[in-house]
């Protein structure tokens, strides 16, 4: 059955078509060649589990599958269960700021934290203020609700650091919320306490502002200095909503189990509303997993002393992959603090855009980069990201062919 | 630390403050009892899980159980494992209609299948046509976009069947989808073969307009009547593109594990800027959950012997809800042939209002439904719903603690 070229289109809504995600710009082009039979070394992808060495903890497996046996198959509450609840605000009270059960919500991954949060907070006009480069979510979901993200600049020259005067000449009245990723994708930088203390004291100023701290990474900080944005303003007295965002994905090596959370300090009930607006979204929408509450739960409750070995094996891999960098002309990069990204610059004379470099070292090389645009189209530019987390051969290899092809530049 | 009263309070999104979900109202004075020592006989829950006799089958769980043991935790693709999403495309194939492994989607429950539905369709200002009364969601969440839900008339004393003139009268431009949920929650209502031809036949004047055919619990009808409203446009050689909603939840008894689809009929390429709109936004939010993919897929591609046992269990607890129901006087109801639920009707004179006998019947009784006007405010006024999943001790104690209370009123 065919029909003519009079068949009416059912008019999409605009917010959905304007939705770009760049990386996938990459990922197509990829798999075709992957169909015609090529193999691509595949450094894109942020998920340990893609990777070898970098397996789910298995006490957190056994405690998921032992869910599924004892048939914890049903709805759970809206909020999350209330022992992971209580595990989770235990953990955020471990990082310096007084977290209750009630101040814990279990949602779908940080992706449908975010999505509650922004449906939540914006209104049409207002604004996110988020750091350039940046995880693309916070630029694709706020235009869902008439709002845009604006970016503030992480300084490449500065290991990354936010610009503190670009961040205050971009505040006013319709932010509502301001971001922080730390440790940052895709820069893998680190935020110091006294950062965090200049970000708070300058969010002061606007009393409509709250702070959202991704620290969806924050275990794999490889100097250990961690600071949660929670803490800092805790312990600076502030009023200044802070909204932790964290979960099962990175910290613990279970991204496909889709478990995050958010937990909201706000010691003068500044945030009352907007919390009440994030609970109605929540009770509309069932729950996050039963079951796979359960194996967050016994990696928040067990064991961590397995970690240290996996962040030790990130870091052997981190560093492999700067010595090779500083080795070659024609690219380099920062010292990533932590997550598992270097985001280095592309130095080399012939190289005039950076899709058109990781396109052109797919197509010749078989190595599959991110382009640091898909991060930030004007503060990823000239930059490409790459995830550090394939074993020590498979970088190898990488790196000689990403050497190779910028000496045939 | 404490703040004074000139705190300023961040304001919330308004789409968020005007979320009601009417089911919560009676819930929250429920769960105030049971902290007080009381035990309530909850009839309240659409989930098999919370009741005796009704687990996830064994072999799904099993499969699940391996997924986890064999690391799959990874990210998947965001449109699901093209395992499942092959099964899904076989399993819809099979109930009369041409589906490609391309036409289908693994979202988040059909929950969020719902959310990216409608975030793909509908403009500021466009409607939502849906069965009054309905399942809460599609009266919550268009509003979150701009947009706004009617609701169309299913007919108390016609056995819940839809009341073509209202729909008729209702249908304009701005109605982009019409919703069909077959077998209904919270009626239980069965839509015939020839009720579809209606709404196709109806829909085909509307070029703007889409079927949404929410089939949950199709699974669950009793006679075995069921059909599928792709298979019915298809046989019809409609062009007028027709959503399904299916998963894991009351079909494979797995509500818990939130996995749903969306899978799309369109011959003629109507819905192709809706179906882009809908991959972006499923692009933008990463996958379903890995691991519990896999569960499902073992349902589809296993044995299905064990779903008469499930059925014959419910239907008799039906059965023993309709006798009953047919003994007390002041209550009275259809026979509903599908899903797991009642929706009877309050005929005694002294009952006025549905939520206030809903919460003297929690307080003097101890027994939990939930007020038809929780599920339209004008069509579901005067009814109150009934989950039969309870075996018959409890099924039983339950009627009588009604039956007492009606006498006494």
């Amino acid at each position: 059955m065919t029909y003519g070229d009079s068949e009416p289109t059912i008019s999409a809504a605009k917010r959905a078509l304007d939705i770009e995600y760049a990386i996938r710009d990459v990922v197509v082009p990829a798999m075709e060649l992957e169909k015609q039979g090529h193999e691509i070394i595949k450094l894109n992808i942020g998920d340990p589990l893609e990777y070898e060495g970098l397996p789910t903890p298995e006490h957190m497996n056994e405690a998921y599958r032992q869910a599924l046996t004892e048939q914890r198959n049903g709805y759970s509450p809206s909020y999350g269960i209330p022992e992971l609840r209580s595990a989770i605000a235990e953990e955020e009270t471990s990082k310096g700021w007084v977290c209750m059960e009630d101040d814990v919500y279990v949602c779908t991954g940080v992706t449908e934290a975010l999505q509650i949060l922004f449906a939540a907070s914006l209104e049409a006009g207002e604004k996110v203020l988020a750091p350039g480069p940046h995880y693309p979510p916070y630029m694709t979901y706020p235009p869902l609700f008439g709002a845009k993200t604006v970016e503030y600049r992480l300084d490449p020259d500065d290991n990354w650091n936010p610009d503190f005067d670009d961040i205050a000449s971009k505040m006013d009245d319709s932010v509502k919320l301001l971001v922080i990723i730390n440790p940052n994708n895709p820069t893998g930088g680190i935020a110091s306490k006294e950062m965090l203390e200049k970000m708070i004291e300058l969010t002061e100023q606007w009393p409509q502002c709250t702070i959202v701290a991704d620290e969806i990474y924050d275990a794999l900080n490889f100097d250990g200095d961690h600071h949660s944005c929670a803490a800092v303003a805790s312990r600076m007295s502030s009023r200044v909503p802070i909204i932790t965002l964290n979960g099962v994905s990175k910290n613990f090596f279970a991204p496909g189990w889709r478990i995050g959370y958010l937990a909201i300090y706000d010691p003068s009930g500044r945030f009352v509303q907007v919390r009440d607006g994030i609970e109605r979204l929540l009770r509309a929408r069932l729950c996050a997993s039963t079951p796979a509450q359960y194996g967050y739960l016994a990696g928040l409750r067990g064991d961590r002393s397995w970690l240290q070995g996996y962040r030790d094996k990130v870091l052997q891999r981190r560093d492999y992959c700067l010595e090779r960098i500083a080795e070659i002309d024609g690219i380099e990069s920062a010292t990533p603090g932590g997550a598992f990204y270097l985001f280095p610059r592309l130095t080399h004379a012939a190289v005039e855009d950076d899709k058109r470099f990781v396109l052109d070292l797919l197509h010749q090389e078989k190595v599959l980069l991110v382009h640091g645009s898909g991060f930030s189209p004007t503060l990823g530019k000239g930059f490409v990201r790459i995830v550090y987390l394939a074993n020590l051969e498979i970088l190898k290899e990488a790196f000689d062919r990403i050497e190779r092809f910028l000496r045939n530049l």
